[in-house]
């Protein structure tokens, strides 16, 4: 093993020297409007995925553009170093909406650095954090003329929608896209300086309910008391999908939940968590969700049942007395392994048939889902990892959950069988598919380093 | 008694000669959208008074426009027929709110006449049925030059919206507005062809609950299960509000139900009423409600909760997995003699505050109240109504009940101390409060002969 060994004071001077010019670069990135999910900014994806393209290019890293049947991907490839390891470097280039635009403190698009955070849509997610790994990659080319590992480049632009088109890219160039480890930044470290990898994502399977009554709008004195009101039946619907403990009470829903690694939760526990620190951040006095969790335990181990969206009836001014013909839910299951969405959907659509009443019909479409994700924690790209975090912020990195979803993260090492290493550059408060998205200048200064020293350290562990 | 001894062909002459220019008329009056909830259309309901103060004026029965907090009232008066006894005749000019408006056929403020229906909003709520008895009373005056009894017509612009200003009104002008007995029309025949009188109408609690969360919009997957949910926590709470059986479980709720007479509910009993028809008419596979009752009883003399409204979070197209800061809903009480609104306020906030899962606010806001009401079937003014319905129809009324609201009948009774008469000449599955409200033609015609008829009778059975 070659811990320590790896000399980069070459490396650290060429960030020194280019540091300015590097964060002009990534505000050139972020000016650019590329928000997936709507149609309306179609040439700006597009133009995103031209500007990405030519970043790896003028680095060294040759980049083709390929189309899909949404927006297109992005895939850069560096291969002159035989007998070295190859990595897979993913990201995505989209944004989420940036509205609600009149909570953003300056615009959206225009970035603007504050208290050394650098607020933009996407400058979090996941711009900054894809632009970080392409200036690593840089530093290496232009000091030493070469990379230590041979690196393939992957950013696409449908990550914000649900990556729709990227697994079956994946699976038809699997060959092209070969690799012994994938690295994706994407994610949040634990706290500021505390650097941290990821252990695992909690999938998703978003349905919409619908509850239809009598056909029209009725009267709510002229039926009221004998039609059925569906409404009322989604809201006691709703309320059957958790017992008075949280504990979700969808029939087979925990079946294939699989209890986690002893060492690895009690890890967990001993993160310096503050749950009166979260309730002032969401300005709520308790916290809610399954008894017997801890709140990180909840959100990062344990599957949940949430209402995203309501609506039925008069919503307007005052008062109206109708019995509505129907009534709507968004309901989103987050998942863990062994969860499938495919089969949460099943026992989602068996209950609500199973508890809807006489009278409405209830049906439950499935919007979308992604499967839940766990690392396997062991291995050079991981032992590497380790390395690189702890010297470039002079400190151990912890081991976390994200209660989120990346839906592609199980499809790239179930397609490339290869470990994923989920090492993010965020901080808590980012406020990531909110106004005033922020990242740290700090952390895509030393993420730069860091990610430059991964590929020594993977070389060398390898070597 | 005369019973019979009313001539009425001239009557009856004056209406075949004009019945066009009448529903012409009333057409006019349809097109004013006075949607009294909506201050946007407060120009609308202002000149909506205007239009019925001139319609007054123009018969020979003097009217004035009174300002009130809200939407102004309109009073005519026609006070020559000494010795004889003096009627108030009530209505209202305002409407429910049109939406949605794609789901109207012809525009709602666009009458529109299909097989012998008059669609527009407020074409039999209440337009139609307080537009009659002005022309019932222009062709007594237009004919005979008087009346048999003196009149007083007194009709508001704040029905829709639970008529705050007119108890007050009624207090400050019970001098003026003295009578010997109130007719309303503001409510259905049991059938076509078969004329009603009511002797119960339901009243009404209506409240907006609001559960807020967190203080805004968060991430279903870095919050969802360690923060409550205020769209489930408001769907659990409203599961609350009804046993399986659909009996209302907050508690105290029917502590203040009085028992009916047994001899009215036998003939409630006795109407003929085809629940499979209530399906079919409202597109239903089955009915519901409170186990025990029949769908009659569940209608008019059983209390209801029921949700008119839902909102929360997203509830566009597609995903988005958003854990809503807030969730709304409107819920209102349907109450029956001798439930109290204000009564039922307190019993709602309280197991509201009761049954709200700790980590969200829920809050309780009543936004309108009425009482429940039923009648004292007996009396020269009902007497009359029998005769002039039996006349008019060719067939006996039936006494029935009433599931809506008409929050002043019981005002009227309490502080002039008169009986109240509710004789309706709308029909089921006329919409009201729906897309598509309609009045039959037929009934807007023997409507306008039956009340001509009922003054007469009136006259003669007290003279």
């Amino acid at each position: 093993m070659s811990e320590g060994k790896n000399n980069t004071s070459d490396l650290e001077q060429f960030f020194s020297a280019n540091e300015k010019r590097m964060e002009d670069e990534l505000f050139e990135l972020l000016r650019i409007p590329s928000v997936s999910a709507k149609s309306e900014h179609n040439a700006d994806t597009k133009r995103c995925a031209e500007w990405m393209k030519q970043s790896l290019d003028k680095i060294g890293v040759p980049a083709k553009i390929y189309s899909t049947k949404g927006h297109p991907i992005v895939v850069g490839e560096w291969r002159k170093a035989p007998g070295a390891p190859t990595v897979l470097i993913y990201g995505h280039y989209d944004v989420q909406p940036a509205e609600p635009l009149d909570l953003w403190t300056t615009p959206a698009f225009e970035p603007a650095v504050r208290d050394g955070k650098i607020f933009a849509r996407g400058s979090v997610d996941d711009k900054g954090q894809i632009f970080l790994h392409v200036k690593a990659l840089e530093a290496h080319l232009t000091t030493r003329g070469k990379l230590p590992v041979n690196v393939i480049v992957l950013v696409e632009g449908e990550e914000e929608i649900g990556s729709d088109n990227l697994a079956e890219f994946v699976e038809s160039n699997k060959e092209m896209l070969k690799a012994d480890a994938v690295v994706i930044s994407d994610s949040a470290m634990f706290a500021e300086g505390q650097p941290s990898i990821l252990s695992s994502l909690r999938g998703l399977a978003y349905f919409e309910i619908n509850v239809q009554g009598p056909a029209g709008d009725l009267h709510s004195g002229s039926y009221g008391g004998a039609v059925q009101n569906p409404a009322t039946a989604l809201a006691r619907i709703i309320s059957t999908f958790h017992d008075g403990n949280g504990h979700i009470a969808i029939e087979g829903f925990y079946d294939k939940v699989r209890d986690w690694d002893a060492k690895i939760r009690e890890g967990m526990r001993n993160l310096p968590f503050d749950d009166a620190g979260m309730m002032k951040e969401v300005s709520v006095d308790a916290l809610g969700g399954e008894k017997g969790y801890t709140t990180l335990e909840k959100l990062w181990i344990r599957p949940t049942c949430e209402v995203n969206g309501l609506l039925s009836g008069y919503t307007g001014e005052g008062a109206k007395t109708v019995l509505p013909a129907k009534a709507m839910a968004k309901v989103s299951c987050r998942l863990v392994p062994d969860q499938n969405p495919k089969e949460i959907e099943k026992l989602m659509a068996a209950h609500v048939a199973k508890v809807a009443p006489p009278g409405v019909k209830a049906t439950v479409t499935a919007l979308h889902g992604g499967s839940p994700w766990r690392a396997d924690l062991d291995g050079p790209i991981f032992e590497a990892a380790k390395r690189a975090l702890a010297k470039s912020y002079s400190k151990e990195p912890v081991v976390v959950g994200e209660g989120g979803s990346i839906p592609v993260v199980s499809d790239f090492q179930r397609v490339l069988n290869a470990p994923v290493l989920l090492v993010g550059f965020g901080l808590p408060g980012e406020n990531a598919h909110a106004p005033n998205e922020w990242m740290s200048e700090e952390n895509f200064r030393i993420g730069m380093r860091a990610m430059a020293a991964l590929w020594d350290e993977y070389a060398a562990g390898t070597g």
